[in-house]
C-alpha cells in the first residue's frame, strides 16, 4: 500500500472538502483554531465542516456534533482529537467517504509508551483496511498555496518552486517563516510526523514528479524503508536539487528522534554515502537551508570561485576574506590596473584599494561607490561580487541608515552597476533601534531580488554549497547550469506580497 | 626602546591632558568628533585641549591654533592630522612635553604606497628620538572606562575584568558593542592598528600584569616580534585566559592583512602550535569570542559535560542536541525515576520527557516548567542546563511573549529553580514586532547575570571551548577552576547601565 504511484497522493494538495474534527470551540487562541484560521485566511475555497460534540458556531461556521450529522460528503479531516478518539474517527470518517486524514495530535508511538504505540498501530491498521490514507501523527500537514490549503496563517501566500518534506512541524514552520522574509516561495510543505502511514519516500516520489516543485528540501528524523528511499532518491536528484537536513546524527540526537517521531535514525556513514552517491546538498541547521535555497534562487550561478568583496572596515575585511576562503572561494588580487582606475577618484588614506575593498571613508560618496563597483564587476577575473555591512561596530543610527543607503545606491541597480552575480551580507542587530532599518534595507534587497545573508559565514557557505553542487554535477556529465534561478518572477511575487510574513500583532 | 617594562605603559591610561589635534570645527559630525564625544560623555577629569589652525569653540572649549598656544603642558595626543602632516606634530608635541601620541589617522604603511611607508618610518623615527611612545598608526586607540577615556561614546561606563587588544578599530569597536549588550564589561581595550612603535608584545605584557585584568582577549593580523611574543605569551598564559581571534589566516586573509595593518599574518601552522603549546582559547569570529566571555563569567564552570536541555519542539529538541553532542558535550538519558517524577503532573501528549524535555504543550503552566527544571537540575547526572527558546518559529506575538514568561519563570530564580549553573539559547529575530521582546528579555536574562546566546550551535561551541581549556589546564597541573565566574558582581553593574549601549537616536 505504501507503493503509492504520484497520481495517487495529488488528491491530497485538492481535497473537494475538509472537516476539522475536534476543533475547540471555547478558546479562540487554542492551538487547533490554528488550522481553521490558516484555511480562512488563505480562502480556501471547498466547503469547510467544523466537527465538535458540544455543536455551537465559530467564525460564522455551524459546529457539528458529529461526522453523521454532516449532509455532505468529507474528502479530507485533520484531525485535533485526542490520541485515544482517533480509531472511532477513521471509522466515522470511512462512513462519510473520507479520502485522507491528517492526524495532527500527538501521544502515539513518539512517546515511548505502549498505549500510545498500540494506537498507532490500531489507527494505521485501520486506515489500510479502510481504504484512507493517513499523514501523521503528530505533524502538521499540508501548506499549498496554489490549493488555499495552510496550517501557518502567515505564511506567504503566493507559490514558488520549493517543495519541503519535514518529519517536525516546528522546524518546518521556523523555515518557511525565516525563508519567506528573504524572498522564498513555496509548492508544497508536508509536515508528515511519525509517518505511521505515508512516508518520506512518497512524498518524495509525489515531489519528484510535481511540475510546481523544482527543488526539494528535506528535513528528515528516520527512514520507514531504506531500500524505497534510495530507489526514489536515485530518480529524484536526477531533475532536481534535493537539499537535506538529517537530525538525530549524534548518539542523544538519536534520542530524541526516538522522542520525537519513533523514528530510527540511521548512522552519520550512511546518511554521508547517500548524500555522496545521489549528490545532494547537505546542511547541519535551518538557517543554513534557508541560505541554500536564497542562494538557488536568488543569485545566478557565478561562473567560478572568485569573488570582489566590497565593504568597509579593514578588520571586517580580513575576517569576510578568511570566511570565504576556507571555504574554497578566492578573493583574488585586483591587478594594478583596476586599482589604479578606483584610485583616480578615490583617495588612500581610510580605504583599502585591494581586495575587499574597503570603502570605509569613501562611503560617504554613494557615486564613488557605485563606479567602483561598476569597474570591480567589469574586471574578467571576478565571477561575482559580495557587498557587506557590519551594522554591528556602528555606534550611530545614522551611521547605520547612511550605510544602508549607500548599499542601495551601489548595489540595487543591478543591470547598471553590476554586470555579475550580487550577493548581499546585511548582519542584523538585536538593538531595536537598528532592527527597524535593517529589516526595512532586507526587504528592499528582497524586493529587488537580491540575495541576503546574516553573516559572513553564512553567505560564504551557501555560495560555496551551490557552487559544490554544480561543480560536482557538471563532473557527472550533467549541465553545471541549474537553469531556475527566479531574481525575476519572485522579486515581482515579493514585492506584491507581505513579505514580513511573520509578525502579527 | 619596545622592550617596555608595564610600568613604563601604565601612563597611557592615566593622562593628566589629552590634546584632540586636527579636530574639525565645521561639521559636528565629522569622524574626529568622535574622540571628544567620548571623552566629554565618559567625564574624562583632566584637561582637554583641542588644536585646529581655523581656531574656535566646540563645546564650549576653545579651539587652539597651535600647541605653542596652548598655555599648559600636554601628556597625551589624539592625532587626527592627515599622515603627511604628522612628522611636524610630533615636533611639536615634543616641545610640548607629551609622552604618547596615538595616531588614530590612517594612511601611511598599510596603503602599501611608498609615501605612506615612508611617513610611517619617519613618524616612528621621529617618537623614538624624542622620548615619545605611539599608538598606532591607523587605530582608535584606548578606552578605558576607569579613566573616563573612550573612543566609543556609547561603550559602558563601568569597568569589567576583560582586557582587549586589538589591531583592527573596527572589529573592537563590534566587540565591545555586541558584548556590552551581553553584560561583559572592560578594563582596558586597545585599538593599536599599525604597531609602528608600541606592538602586541607591549600591550600583552602590560594587560599581564594589570590587576584590573583577569581575561585577554586579542584581535591580531600579525606579529612585529616573534619571539618575544612568544615569551610575554609564555608566561601570561599561566596568570590569565587568553582568548585568539586571528585574522589573516588564508592566503587572500594575509593580503587583506597586508593591506589593512601592513603586517605579516603568519601560517596557521604557526598559530596552532603556539595556541597549543600556551592553552589559548582559539576563535574564529567575533561573535565566538563575545560567546566564550559571556561563558566566563556568566556561567559557572560546570563539573562536566552532561547538558539537560529544556525547551518546546520536538524538531528544535533534535537539533539542538546534535550541536551539543557533535561538539563532545552529552545529552544523557534521563533516568525512569526523573521521567517519573515530571510524568506525575505532565500529560504525555505534546510533551517528550527525556533529554531534551520538550514541554511544548505544557509551556502554557508555568509552575510545571518551573517544577521540571528543579527536578532536573537535582539529578545527579546534570552538570548544567540549556533552556532555549525558538522564537522564529512561533507565528504570533502573543506566544512569543507567552514563551518568554514562562522562560522567565522557569529559570530566572536561579538559587530557587536550579542549583546547577544555566545557560539561556535565545533566538533573535529579524521581526521589528519580535524584537522588541527578544531585546527586552535579553536585557532581563542579563540583568540577572545569565548567559544569554543567540543560537544553539553557539552555545554549545562555546560552552565546549570554556570545558575544553580548563580540562586542559587541569591536565597541566593547574586548578580547573577558573575563580572569576562574575555573576553577581555584574549582574548588579548591568542592571544599573544602559544595557542597550548601542542605539543612540
Amino acid at each position: 500500500m505504501s507503493n503509492s504511484n504520484n497520481e495517487s497522493l495529488e488528491f491530497l494538495f485538492h481535497p473537494r472538502s475538509i472537516a476539522l474534527a475536534g476543533i475547540t470551540t471555547a478558546n479562540p487562541e487554542h492551538w487547533t483554531r490554528t488550522f481553521l484560521n490558516g484555511l480562512l485566511e488563505f480562502g480556501f475555497e471547498s466547503p469547510i465542516y467544523l466537527v465538535n460534540p458540544k455543536g455551537g458556531e465559530i467564525e460564522g461556521l455551524k459546529v457539528y456534533p458529529s461526522f453523521q450529522d454532516i449532509p455532505d460528503a468529507i474528502d479530507y479531516v485533520i484531525s485535533l482529537v485526542p490520541a485515544r478518539a482517533a480509531p472511532s474517527l477513521v471509522k466515522e470518517s470511512a462512513d462519510k467517504g473520507v479520502k485522507a486524514i491528517h492526524f495532527c495530535t500527538a501521544g502515539f508511538s513518539e512517546t515511548g509508551e505502549d498505549e500510545g504505540i498500540r494506537l498507532e498501530a490500531e489507527v494505521v491498521a485501520l486506515c489500510r483496511k479502510l481504504g484512507i490514507r493517513a499523514i501523521g501523527p503528530n505533524c502538521m500537514g499540508i501548506y499549498c498555496p496554489k490549493s488555499h490549503m495552510s496550517f501557518g496563517p502567515v505564511f506567504p501566500k503566493e507559490s514558488g518552486p520549493v517543495g519541503v518534506i519535514s518529519q517536525s512541524g516546528g522546524n518546518v514552520n521556523y523555515l518557511v517563516r525565516q525563508a519567506a522574509l528573504r524572498g522564498v516561495r513555496f509548492s508544497k510543505v508536508i509536515s508528515y510526523g511519525n509517518a505511521g502511514d505515508l512516508n518520506e519516500s512518497d512524498f518524495l516520489q509525489y515531489l519528484a514528479a510535481d511540475a510546481d516543485t523544482r527543488i526539494i528540501a528535506m528535513y528528515i528524523e528516520g527512514i520507514r524503508d531504506g531500500k524505497r528511499f534510495r530507489q526514489v532518491l536515485e530518480e529524484v536528484t536526477k531533475e532536481k536539487v534535493v537539499i537535506l537536513l538529517k537530525g538525530g546524527l549524534t548518539e542523544g540526537g538519536a534520542r530524541a528522534v526516538a522522542g520525537h517521531t519513533a523514528a530510527m535514525a540511521g548512522s552519520e556513514a550512511t546518511w554521508n554515502s547517500l548524500c555522496k552517491q545521489f549528490g545532494m546538498i547537505r546542511v547541519d541547521t535551518l538557517d543554513e537551508l534557508t541560505d541554500v535555497l536564497v542562494t538557488l534562487l536568488f543569485m545566478p550561478l557565478p561562473k567560478g570561485r572568485n569573488a570582489v568583496l566590497v565593504g568597509g572596515g579593514g578588520g571586517a575585511s580580513v575576517l569576510i576574506t578568511d570566511e570565504f576562503e576556507k571555504r574554497g572561494l578566492r578573493v583574488p588580487q585586483l591587478p594594478q590596473e583596476i586599482i589604479s582606475q578606483i584610485r583616480e577618484f578615490t583617495p588612500p588614506a581610510g580605504n583599502i584599494l585591494r581586495n575587499p575593498v574597503d570603502y570605509s571613508q569613501t562611503m560617504i560618496y554613494p557615486e564613488r561607490l557605485s563606479k567602483t563597483i561598476d569597474i570591480v564587476s567589469r574586471w574578467e577575473g571576478t565571477d561575482f561580487l559580495v557587498k557587506f555591512m557590519r551594522t554591528g561596530q556602528s555606534p550611530q543610527l545614522g551611521g547605520i541608515q547612511g550605510m544602508l543607503d549607500i548599499v542601495k545606491a551601489g548595489v540595487f541597480e543591478k543591470d547598471g552597476a553590476s554586470s555579475k552575480p550580487v550577493a548581499i551580507v546585511l548582519e542584523p542587530s538585536i538593538i531595536v533601534e537598528e532592527a527597524k532599518y535593517i529589516f526595512q534595507s532586507l526587504q528592499e534587497c528582497v524586493s529587488l531580488g537580491l540575495p541576503v545573508y546574516y553573516s559572513f559565514a553564512s553567505a560564504a557557505n551557501a555560495i560555496n554549497l551551490v557552487l559544490s553542487y554544480s561543480e560536482d554535477r557538471a563532473r557527472h556529465g550533467y549541465s553545471r547550469d541549474l537553469g531556475f534561478c527566479l531574481t525575476t518572477p519572485v522579486a515581482k511575487a515579493a514585492q506584491t506580497d507581505e513579505v514580513r510574513s511573520g509578525a502579527k500583532e
